[in-house]
């Protein structure tokens, strides 16, 4: 079962492919869709939609797990954000159908067992359930398949399909 | 000239199409596009992602007025409704090309010189701006006309390119 993860963002949005098989999880491709920050909101939305098509239509994943969403002190990013976010989500039910949220917290819980698990420890763990030789770089694309991960492991235990 | 005017939301948005004549302007349509509290956030997204299209479909409008997003207390609706405005902003510009965004201040401002005009007041110009027989129900289509209607007047005075 191929899972795509998001990282949720609006000049950095972050993904993961991973294959859940039986002798465990495997990452297939993972990185980053990036928007200008010269180009209006519509533009940088329009060029993430198209980013996503490729991406849903390239690994055709079954599940998409993307990071709910929290805001911090700043809004006026959070509103760009949660802009980003509502495409995405659009993108993925159209192109696949099925999506689930994690929180934060979920996403740690689920990969080291503790919610209040460091930045360095989850690095180590995704690179570890993907037996990759490095953890995976930028960040975003690691948050994102830390949210694949997460979903992997959740299936069965817990289904919290988005709403 | 076709002005779309939106007014963001996710559970009720309204929308109004006006046109930009030499004799004045006129209502073309007004309403509101509504989506079910039971239904997924991502069922919700595409449902007002189609109801978009068909309206941008219908009456080809040459530009999209929107109202600017402000947060008030409840973050958990405002985002969902940010959610929603992304969807909006991808649909438009796909379909249209030309997005303005106008916050409430300006709205009431250009059309009835008081940018703290009361609900009644800006009723009673949409109603007088388009020469209705009565204000135009519900609210939500009524501001998503305002919007249209400020767009109108400011064309050839001030143009914000959405951003």
């Amino acid at each position: 079962m191929v899972i795509l993860g998001l990282d949720p963002g609006y000049a950095t949005i972050g993904y993961g492919v991973i294959e859940k098989t039986e002798r465990g999880l495997f990452a297939i491709d993972y990185g980053v869709i990036t928007t200008p920050a010269h180009e209006t909101i519509a533009v940088r939305l329009a060029m993430i939609d198209e980013a996503m098509t490729a991406i849903m239509q390239k690994f055709k994943p079954e599940c998409v797990a993307i990071e709910e969403l929290f805001f911090n002190t700043n809004i006026t990013t959070g509103i760009k954000v949660a802009h980003a976010r509502g495409v995405m989500i659009l993108n993925a039910v159209k192109e696949c159908g099925r999506l689930y949220e994690y929180t934060p917290l979920q996403i740690k819980q689920a990969l080291t067992g503790n919610g209040r698990a460091t930045k360095h420890q989850m690095e180590y763990m995704v690179k570890m359930a993907l037996r990759l030789s490095a953890p995976p770089k930028p960040d975003d694309a690691a948050d994102a398949l830390a949210a694949a991960i997460c979903h992997a492991n959740m299936m069965g235990v817990t289904r919290r399909e988005i709403k």
